[in-house]
């Protein structure tokens, strides 16, 4: 079954410019964490702040060019976790046509903030979560870390 | 009139990360330098090494998003400078229509790598090139800063 989930917020680590996205199941207290890139996370806290930029960034650019084609972003979906990697699918649609299209999470959650659609997982995921890994590193963190739009 | 370029590589200032794309007219001596962001650089790099990631970068998807939707990258084109900003058009085509969206340059370059289109600028883009600036900035780098397929 998919599970939606909500966007928490990006937290940064400034001793490795690692950030995590911790995403929520919307009906429990799951949480979903995502390890991207700095530039990837900062795409999504752009997103999150509703800050527009002056130039479209890659992820601006990705809608752009799916609305000029004509599509419409539907969903996004956190398939599956393999050897600690997390995969996702994007969904678009056109004239009643739904195609998905192989996305890594960062840059399917980007596109999904920045078009207003849902973002969904399954029970599996959740169940593989590295809970524990972000027990660990959320310790090493100080409360300045947590930005505005944070946990 | 239209100018033909070729990517001649990225160089990276290793003090700021700051980045900077040659591109060399193909038929004589002027370059063209376009200050990049180290994701955008990292991944007109990847693009040039003809690296494959495990998994799709944002260009990587962007290219697999244009293909899905049944559209083809034609060309691309650094239309203009102003307040030393620098835009560039992408051009789709499909099936007898062709569609141009606005963009980065880095992201047009580093999508036309990708897509094996050519990357075109004006006269005037070249006339007013930051020639200076770039002398300025290479004489700050050590040999050790260029890569393999820089220039």
């Amino acid at each position: 079954m998919d599970i939606k989930l909500n966007v928490q917020g990006v937290l940064t680590d400034p001793k490795t410019e690692t950030q995590v996205v911790l995403l929520r199941a919307e009906d429990g207290q799951e949480v979903l964490p995502i390890w991207v890139g700095a530039i990837e996370g900062g795409a999504i806290k752009f997103a999150l702040e509703g800050i527009l930029p002056a130039r479209p960034m890659t992820h601006d650019l990705l809608k752009s060019m799916i609305d000029h084609l004509g599509f419409r972003v539907q969903k996004v979906i956190i398939t599956e976790i393999k050897n600690n990697t997390y995969y996702a699918l994007i969904y678009l649609e056109s004239g009643g046509s739904l195609l998905s299209i192989d996305s890594r999470p960062s840059d399917a959650i980007a596109l999904a903030l920045r078009t207003h659609v849902p973002i969904y997982t399954t029970d599996e995921v959740l169940k593989q979560k590295a809970g524990d890994s972000l027990d660990t590193w959320l310790e090493r963190l100080n409360p300045k870390d947590f930005g505005d739009k944070n946990v």
